[in-house]
This record gives C-alpha cells, structure tokens and sequence, in this order.
C-alpha cells in the first residue's frame, strides 16, 4: 500500500538562522523522493536527517525567491561531485533555466549526469509529471512573483484482492496479478467473473497539496478540494493581517479558512515569520477556523 | 595598535556537510568586517559564531566555483531584509556581476542598500582597496578557473609617542596629534626638534594573505614574500599528489613548501579534501618543510 511520508526540511520565512531553515521538503512515496522547494542549507538538513540524497530525481520549485530555491545550485553541483547516475528534472517558473545555467557557466561546472529543467509558466493548474507512482499537478498562487503550489496525487495501479472470493471461485494464484490489474476472469466452466466480485473497491487515491507562498484568495481553494493534507503558508498571526495583504501571505486564522472551505482531512502550517517567539500561536489561531491543523518544523515527519 | 583577528566560518573542500562547511572567512581589522570567500551556509556560520553581520562592508571572492561563492546571493538578499543602511563592496572575478544580477532580477529582489561589484580580470596582483586602514592587494593563482587570493597590508598611520622624551622638550598635548602624524615640532625657544626624536620607530605592518585555490607554482611565492600569517589551500596529503595536480590544487607539504619560501611567520593550512577523518595528517606532512604550521577548523580564530 503507498505511503506518504513528508519530511520538513525547513519551514521558516526570510533568511536562514541557526535555529531555522529556509523553505525545503522531501515527500516520501514508496521510497522514491520528491523534493519541494530548496532553501539555502537544503542539502545539508538532507544529510543531517541521513537521507540518500540520489535518491531524488525530481525537484519542484515553487518560485524564485530566494528562501525557496538559493540551496538548489549547490544541490545540483553536489550531484555532480558525488557521481550521480540518474537523470535529475527539475520543475519551476520560467526563468529558472537561466537562474541554473547562468551559475554552471560563471562557475565552469560541467555536470556528470543529465539535468533537465522544465519551465512552468501557465496559469491554470497543470499536470507536469504523471509516473507509475503519482500524477504532480500545478497549483496557481497569488504572491508577488509568479508561483505555484503542487499536488501530489497517488496513483492506484494495482486493486486489492479479495482473497475469499478468489478462494471461492477456485481461482488459481497465476491469475492474481491480472485480477490486481483490473482483469475480469473465465473460469474453466465458461463462467465469467467480473473484476469487481474478486477486489475489494479502491481506497481513495492519498494526496498531498503543498501551498506556498500565497495570500488569501478564494478563486484557488477549488483546485485543492479533498485533499488529505494541505501544507499552506501562514507567514503571520492575525495581529499582522495588513502586512499579510501586502507582502502577498497568509495568515494561520485565513490558512484555518481555506482548509474548511476546501474540506481538507488535515491542514500543517508551516513558512512562519521569524519574528515570533513560539509557533504554538499559529496553531491556535489557525484552530479557531478549522481543528484538524498541524505545525510544521524543521526535522519533523508526517506520514499517511 | 591595530589587531588581524581572522575567523575560519569554513574551511572544507567540495561540498557543505553537517559537519563542515565550505570556504569563507571574516578577518577582522580594528572592528572592522572583511569576508573572504562565500560558501553555502555562511550567513549561518556568521550568525553561529554571533558577528554582527551589518559591519561587513567589504566582501573578497576569489574565484566562482560554487565552494567559495554559492553563500553570496543569500548573503546580499539578507542584507536587505535586515535593512542595511551602508554600502556593501564585493571584489571578484570577471562574471561576478553577471552571477549576482541575474539572480537578483530572478528573483526580483530590490536592494535597499547600495551594491558595488568590482570585477577583476588582472592578471598581475593589483591593490584593489586602499583605505585608512589597509591595503588589499590581489595575489593572482593558478587554477582550473581564473582566481585570485588577497593580501591584507596593515596601514600604519599614527606613530607611536615617545612620551619620556616629549616631557623633556615640555612639548604640550594638543601637540600630540601632529607628532603621531609624523610632524617636527619648533619649541618656544625657536628650537626644531625632528619627529623621529619624539617617536618610537613604527613596528612593521602587519599583514595576511589567503591563497585558495591554488596549484604549486614558485612564480607566485615573491608575491606574498614575507607576510605575518599565509592561509593556503591544501585539499590533499602527498598520497594524493597526482590527483592535486590534476585539479590544480596543493599538498601540505607543497604548502609547507611555499610557506618556507616565502618566509612567512605562520602558515595555516585548509581546503581540506572531506576523504580524511582527521586532519592533523596536514599539518605533519606540512612541518616537514616548514615549522609554524597552524590548522585551520570551522569558527576557530586566530590573532596577532
């Protein structure tokens, strides 16, 4: 069965600290990793928390501010040094090839493995990647500089057996994979036995949304209804709600919101403001809105 | 007296770890900030080791690849966020300007201070500041990309009273100024009495130079003759020496070699290759050449 394992490699605004990490995350789905966002320090906190940093062959940029995508040229060159062998695409605004390539040129970095990156620039949400695991769909944000969210939907390639039926029938165990496939079955007396009699009905696909950076509007809540968790900026508490408006973010009371409007099953808030002592208040406020809410923080895993 | 305090922020090869970071240093002249050299993760080695980052004023970057440089743009950006009045001078190489711009338009950021970017191409060493305290003078090296060390010239502007003989001429302290200026003074009596009767001889300036990267080559070492203290690159021990050759890098025992040569008070060996557990190899292998060998290490200091 698929698992979603998101690790927070870093959810803090602005600029890194000692305490704190600019935006990074590493979603985990059957152990092939999907790196979202890349702060400076990115490749470090994937070291510190001992992942096998080959492992990821996509990387999602949101935009390109610096707290979001400064880590990816040395995550790229590391690649290099450590003699990587497979190909690495990397998905983000347009732009972001000349933001690359610029830095490998005036560096004379030639790399050892393929890089392909893939410039996003249409408004509307898109799927950008449909694989055996998962299909990654662009999701609009509204922020200073162009950007989007990702939503990261499982794929159900394979039903569950109904093992008591399939007994029953006589079914012998060679055809189990044509039946996890979907087949329908003819028995050696002619009968056929529809797919539906020999699997149990699908669960819902798992789904991950990741909304950062984004100020409160309403149009884009449709484009990430029903997701399982929803990861969405919430940069300030409601004591900064006119600074929220004109820096183009969120606050946790209007993340809280969007959760219930787009009847998520969880919502984490993450991308916090230094500027707070604690983050327990985000949570708080963010709750007077919508119950099911977590916090992000540097290091912490969520899994589903 | 003017003291050199120089602070290792970074001092390994490649590719930042948890346990290591890459190239950057801050000397410290009287209170006043110089980095060299930027590594990913300097911003967070300079908060670390509490520098009050706003009095860096000028910024050395010896050549582009991503070991020395990757740290920068984060560094720039932060000094915007953390409203810096004061203007911000980065010295590098040719491409520089175009490796930070591009950045800064991508991500269009809008720096609040002012930024000034003085491209070097020379190939001959070159002062490129001059200010009332020191003199920065480039120390062109050979490596695979075009690179530059610094060198850093204490400037010695006040001479010191010599009071037991200013009291026996009765010369008055408003006085005391022009004297340290190296003015002569005439007495009451119309006496002249020369300014080296009333001084000490001046000590001799000091000064540091960095070198890294580098390859072993002589020609450079009348460059950096006689300096107080040499850091130079060592990425590898002699096991390696074919390997430092290719990729245009030194041993210890050629930094040893060039420390002698330049006979130089004290070198301090870094640019470690992050193969070897330990380093105290580097500074056996340097002292067979040259006797006062220092370490480098992340945040260690050094004084004189």
């Amino acid at each position: 069965m698929t698992k979603f394992k998101l690790t927070i490699l870093g959810c803090y605004a602005a600029t890194p600290r000692t305490i704190s990490n600019p935006s990074a995350q590493l979603l985990d789905i059957n152990n092939q990793y999907y790196l979202i966002d890349c702060g400076e320090g990115t490749q470090v906190q994937l070291r510190k928390l001992k992942f096998k940093i080959n492992r990821i062959d996509h990387v999602f940029i949101s935009h390109l501010h610096g707290d979001h995508v400064f880590g990816l040229i040395g995550l790229i060159s590391t690649f290099s040094l450590l003699n990587r062998p497979n190909k690495l695409t990397v998905f983000g605004p347009k732009g972001i090839k000349l933001f690359i390539e610029t830095q490998l040129e005036l560096s004379q970095s030639h790399l050892n493995y393929p890089l392909e990156i893939i410039e996003l620039s249409a408004k509307s949400p898109e799927i950008i990647l449909d694989n055996a695991q998962v299909t990654v769909k662009t999701i609009p944000l509204k922020h200073r500089i162009y950007c989007n969210g990702f939503q990261f939907t499982e794929k159900i390639n394979l039903k569950k057996l109904n093992i008591e039926a399939i007994e029953k029938y006589g079914i012998e165990s060679c055809y189990y994979y044509k039946i996890k496939q979907g087949g329908d079955i003819t028995l050696e007396n002619g009968q056929l036995v529809k797919n539906d009699k020999l699997t149990f009905p699908s669960e819902p696909a798992k789904s991950y949304a990741y909304c950062s950076d984004n100020m409160y509007h309403e149009k884009f809540i449709s484009y990430i209804k029903g997701v399982d968790v929803l990861y969405h900026e919430s940069t300030f508490l409601e004591s900064e709600v006119a600074l929220a408006k004109k820096t183009m973010h969120t606050t946790a009371i209007q993340a809280g919101k969007i959760a219930k409007a787009a009847a998520v099953k969880k919502l984490i808030l993450g991308h916090y403001s230094t500027r707070y002592k604690s983050i327990e208040a985000f949570r708080e406020e963010a709750q007077t809105q919508f119950e099911a809410v977590d916090l992000a923080d540097d290091g912490k895993s969520f899994s589903w």
